[in-house]
């Protein structure tokens, strides 16, 4: 059987199609039985995901992928990275408080770079964006040892993988952060890990999630885009996923869902407690005998 | 003249009874002329504040004094601050993850260290905590060359002593702190600077706001205290003071407002540029016969 789609349209409003999504995600998953990993996948449509599984046929059915952003939501470095990038400006003659620089973590390097440089008004020569951000590879270099994988955050990602829910990582980061990723994380080899490297733009804008997406063989519309930014948030909005925030970022949980989170939970920990309400069920092979 | 009491009332909404403060107090300001900085004074009462001045007898007016907590109000240094609590407790085997420390900043270090092992389940040795405060001071003492005062911060209180408003700093930091904050900031010596030493119970109990008031001899009712944490804005209410918000410690402007903040600016240079939004009026001398 293959699914409908939702049957989203762009006068209806969006909270009402997120709502029905998820009911209907959430009742399909209910009633459905386990399945085995999925050897290969492919995206069609984006209502529904058709499934090739090797030595079993075709088997149609509505997956919630998972697609999270890396610092401050999978692992505990934004705070690192906050007074790295503050070190790295500072070298540079460039005064900004720190919570000015925290409040645009998360957003790819260069718009960060060019937001904080037009904020302070200075001009914004592409070398001087250059060597601000090498000078906060380095400082972030140095407090690497600092960093602390989030509670939770590994026994989420498996638990994703052992019920069989495509996941991924999408990180505004260079793939360097990929590696680090690695280093706190045991992240499986085959699980892809987009980086800025990867896209042409960073969040928020959404090709790192759509490239995720697509690297699952998954319909972006009915991923779970998981970040603790604001513009992982945006970005999910712009890709029509559903966004999660998590607080363990340093955010406020009103501005996370000012920014369209549909749910807001404390850190991996807590979202992994409340899956459920995310539409995080096990997703399993249909048996309705159509086939 | 004798300003009335504002007429406060368990059963009136605070927003009504701060906004006719408020009203009362610039109409008050608006009216008369500047006056010489006041030689000694007295808190009478709670709506208007007698004092005398050297050489011209009594006068009576109503003012608005400014109460400032210190780290993320005046001094860019709660990040710093949050990274060596981190540090203090990793060293005494204590993980926590770094945003729930910045929500406890601007708590007494004592309830601080007690919530923090609250969450982590510990038990609380008053040798353990003594030893992760110690820890702390230790680490913070390496990051304080990283401090700055926040933009506008000098400004701010230069502003207010030369317009003759009486201002006071109220810091949950222990006397270092206070040493802490002349090392970054010009603070006249007659300028109050209340820090965890000088009272019984620090934020989010009142004392050190109430301390700071008495200090200045002007009636808590009519200060405005302003902070960066819900710690300054919940010991604002519970004082009775007006609480004004600023964004420079990294919490999120709901967050503020949720815990008390009648107004939230960016950072000091902001709350500068709309002072007369909070009663901060150049305030003077009446003349009108009565006396």
């Amino acid at each position: 059987m293959r699914l409908d789609n939702v049957g989203r349209s762009a006068n209806r409003p969006t909270a009402n199609i997120v709502a029905e999504a998820l009911i209907k995600t959430v009742r399909i998953a209910s009633s459905i039985e386990p399945l085995p990993l999925p050897g290969e996948s492919n995206g069609l449509g984006d209502g529904g995901t058709t499934v090739a599984f090797e030595g079993c046929g075709i088997a149609s059915w509505s997956v919630t992928a998972f697609l999270f952003d890396l610092d401050g939501t999978l692992l505990d470095s934004v705070y690192q990275h906050v007074l790295s990038w503050r070190e790295a400006l500072e070298a540079h003659d460039i005064q900004l408080s720190v919570w000015k620089i925290h409040r645009k973590i998360g957003m790819s390097g260069g718009l960060f770079t060019q937001g904080l440089l037009r904020e302070t008004g200075r001009p914004l020569s592409p070398e001087l964006i250059a060597a601000v951000q090498e000078a906060h590879a380095e400082a972030y270099q140095r407090r690497m040892d600092q960093v602390r994988p989030l509670p939770g955050a590994q026994e989420l990602l498996d638990h994703l993988s052992s019920v069989q829910v495509p996941w991924a990582v999408a990180t505004s980061g260079r793939t360097g952060s990929a590696a680090a990723a690695r280093r706190f994380l045991d992240i499986p080899l085959d699980i892809p890990v987009v980086t800025r490297d990867d896209v042409e733009h960073a969040k928020p804008d959404p090709d790192l999630f759509t490239e995720a997406a697509r690297r699952l063989g998954v319909a972006i519309e009915e991923a779970v885009v998981v970040g603790d930014s604001v513009w992982d948030l945006l970005a999910a909005r712009r890709a029509r996923a559903l966004g999660v925030g998590l607080l363990s970022g340093g955010y406020g949980e009103d501005e996370l869902i000012r920014a369209g989170a549909y749910r807001v939970y404390a850190d991996p920990s807590d979202l992994l407690a409340h899956l459920d309400e995310v539409g995080g069920r096990r997703v399993g092979r249909e048996r309705d005998g159509q086939r």
